[in-house]
């Protein structure tokens, strides 16, 4: 397969595209934008979601389901936010074969469906705060449609809080965001940077947006996760008030956050190779594929043998690991299981079962790392390599985003990077919507991020209007 | 809460719909047939799902997911499936702000999107068995709604498998079904009939249906999940046709089965009482809950100590445990765990710190058990309890389902039994459609399965009719 695959470095897309079918991740469903997640694909995202849905679960966040559909009714009410979505929106208008009185929308997301529950449910200080999380698909009408990255429909977690203080909202938009970095970082290997959005660029019906950015090789860069702070926004459109210990009726302050499949477009785009994917190990659906080789005399008993120990030696640790026995040929074993970016490949072959060594090839980096270990140091040795591996990774990425992290003082250096190199620029700006359309229309790059550490002020002046400036923001061109 | 519930013998429906609300199991969503799944609720489908996905992994079958929308062209393909489905369908007619082209159906299940893939997918008997299965949500209209046990939108999973013989595919049907009934007895404690449908009853495009059908409190009986021969309907309606050994081209044989969170409703049904819910320990979000009882008298540190201590020991041995330390009277926190159906209430006051001994109340039977235990044998003690409440639970089901399944043989009898205390009834068919329909249309009872010990051919006469028969039904109202 993986002769048929495009370079990486000729053309990204064609590229990503190439190796999402090859290696069987996912492909384009028979409705425009939708997407067929094949099982290699789903058991990543089942990988994210075991270690996400822990880290929900420790904040005192329940799961819960809320319906699809939503009555347009119901959408309606906070304005910005029906502003925001009624261009995206799949409507069903037709039930058991009739005309329906009320347009029903399919979920873009479930603020709506949910805070009007919650308004039911929310009468007292002592039913806060309310902490629910959801796992489930959400349709938002996409007319570019890319895999993973951009689809019509897509799988992903909404958590929903609603608190007596804007300071314990605040909080938990933050706790959420760092679960998400933590998952990004620690399990996805991919570095980016986490801050609040402009006004702008955050969500539709959102006080504050907090976000993660996370540049990609072709120097743009895309929004990994959002979490907001949602203020009274909806607590005052869905009017969910509760009595506090002075018998006042207050508003809540409420927060919403989400991380989606996308994330495995992000991962698949910023690690992979011209062989295929590269996985951390952390992700990765098998860590370790062994080979079982069979030359031309009589040691194919002993190999297969060989081959069944070792797997039930790393599986007893907890490793995950397949043996590819199958008729195809070496050759091809090998370029599969770099298609499939398996962090590390054991040889087992006539010379294997003379030495009671065998032979493990990292995936990743490029050098291609070979040892040889006996069964006894095995599991130890195979679980440093993906260590390391997974660190390395995530470094590698991190390196390379800093490097690709100009800081600017003319708007000319500005348009300049942005016409070649792309990457994150950092500069002031004045923070005027206008300035910040002028420099979209003008270099393709928008407002990424604030990052948390550029939040204290400074002063400067604005890279593109030359006003008084106060903070550095990260500018950058959008997937 | 608990006097507000009607009394489960005084009227079921209103005692269902009573319990599952104020036990905030779930509501109604806003538009009709949709329910809201709370907390408490879900956290009895996650544990269902993570018993059943092992389980399902267990057979060699991955998950995937597959889109929402089904182009209606695609739905139309397999003719008594497009039939059976069609009164039942949501359609979207827009999408991103425009009329679509063709209206998309909103997926009442996954067959004919996913065996379009599948049709791709296989070329070779290499490229089988393909066991793909998926947990989503699903969509039929539904004209009466009842809280889980039927709605509108649904979750499930749904297994869908191809194989190269008849043989195969048997077994597969025959694996699901088996994992559901284990699934429902060793978790749900529900006792039921496994076997059959008749032609009538059958799945929508299946050459047979297997089921598992369980007897109500009311007599009347719930289809529990299904697990489908397609035979070979769908393979020729979508062209899935792979190369065999022998080079030669054969249409493949296919499965599909599902269990759904109707499987919540029927547990609910079958085990609550005038209190409220009776959970199975093994599928009971809390099967332990502590109640601190707080006197007058200064003991309220020991006692706040004593049961975080119990707490403790109960979570380390992997129990489900809670303390109830709100500000509710005692009265209210041992209704509240009733409501709730948590199978085992432990009370710490002050004659407890005095002893060191706990005292444990069993929530079923209705005798009430109490036990005083010890902290060093306290752990061992309630998984005792547990373990047998779990097995009486599930004996009771059965010892009460088997009093309720009578053999008659004339149809006055059938009619008797059927317009009184209903249950299943047993009796030779002549397998004619106009017979069932006739009993249908007399005695409201249908066809409700052979069960597989029912198989073997005895010599008979039917119950309506008085022809000859050969094997002997299971009759019954359905839910």
């Amino acid at each position: 397969m993986a002769d048929k695959i495009t370079k990486k470095s000729e053309n990204i897309s064609s590229w990503y595209n190439d190796v999402v079918l090859a290696a069987k991740l996912a492909e384009h469903g028979p409705a425009r934008g939708t997407i067929i997640i094949r099982p290699y694909g789903y058991a990543i995202w089942e990988i994210i979601q075991r270690y996400l849905d822990a880290k929900i679960k420790s904040f005192g966040v329940d799961n819960a389901y809320f319906p699809l559909f939503i009555p347009n009714s119901l959408l309606q009410k906070e304005k910005s936010h029906v502003e925001g979505f009624s261009p995206e929106l799949a409507v069903v208008t037709h039930g058991g074969g009739e005309e329906l009185a009320e347009p029903l929308v399919v979920r873009p997301t479930s603020e709506t469906i949910m805070y009007d529950a919650y308004s039911h449910w929310i009468s007292s200080y002592r039913d806060l705060p309310l902490k629910i999380n959801q796992w489930n698909n959400v349709v938002r009408w996409e007319k570019r449609p890319y895999l993973f990255l951009r689809g019509t429909e897509f799988l992903w977690q909404e958590g929903h809080t609603a608190h007596a203080t804007h300071e314990d909202a605040i909080d938990m938009t933050k706790k959420a965001l760092d679960a998400y970095v933590d998952t990004y970082q620690n399990q996805m290997a991919l570095f980016g940077y986490a801050g609040r959005k402009s006004e702008s660029e955050k969500f539709a019906g959102a006080a504050v947006t907090y976000t993660y950015e996370t540049l990609m090789p072709d120097g743009k860069i895309v929004q990994s996760c959002t979490s907001h702070d949602l203020g009274q926004n909806f607590a005052k459109a869905f009017d969910i008030k509760f009595q506090d210990q002075n018998s006042e009726n207050q508003y809540v302050w409420q927060t919403s956050w989400g991380l989606s499949t996308r994330s495995i477009g992000v991962l698949i785009l910023a690690h992979g190779d011209d062989n295929g994917l590269v996985l951390p190990p952390a992700v990765a659906p098998y860590q370790v594929v062994i080979v079982p080789i069979h030359g031309k005399d009589g040691d194919h008993e002993k190999i297969g043998q060989l081959s069944q120990r070792v797997f039930e030696v790393l599986e007893t640790s907890s490793l995950r690991v397949k043996v590819d026995s199958t008729e195809n040929s070496t050759g091809w074993k090998f370029n599969e299981a770099d298609l499939q970016g398996i962090p590390l490949r054991i040889e087992i072959g006539k010379t294997e079962i003379e030495t009671e060594k065998v032979k493990v090839v990292v995936r990743w980096p490029e050098t291609r790392d070979v040892f040889n270990f006996g069964i006894s140091e095995l599991a130890q040795e195979v679980e440093k390599l993906l260590d390391t591996m997974q660190k390395d990774l995530l470094r590698a990425h991190k390196d390379w985003t800093l490097a690709n992290t100009r800081e600017v003082g003319t708007y000319d250096e500005f348009k300049e990077i942005m016409s070649t190199v792309r990457g994150f620029i950092k500069a002031y700006w004045c923070e005027e919507a206008e300035c910040e359309a002028k420099i979209k229309e003008e270099t393709k790059a928008t407002v990424r991020v604030l990052p948390f550490d550029e939040e204290v002020e400074t002063e400067g002046k604005c890279v593109q209007c030359g006003n008084k400036a106060f903070r550095r923001w990260l500018f950058g061109q959008s997937y």
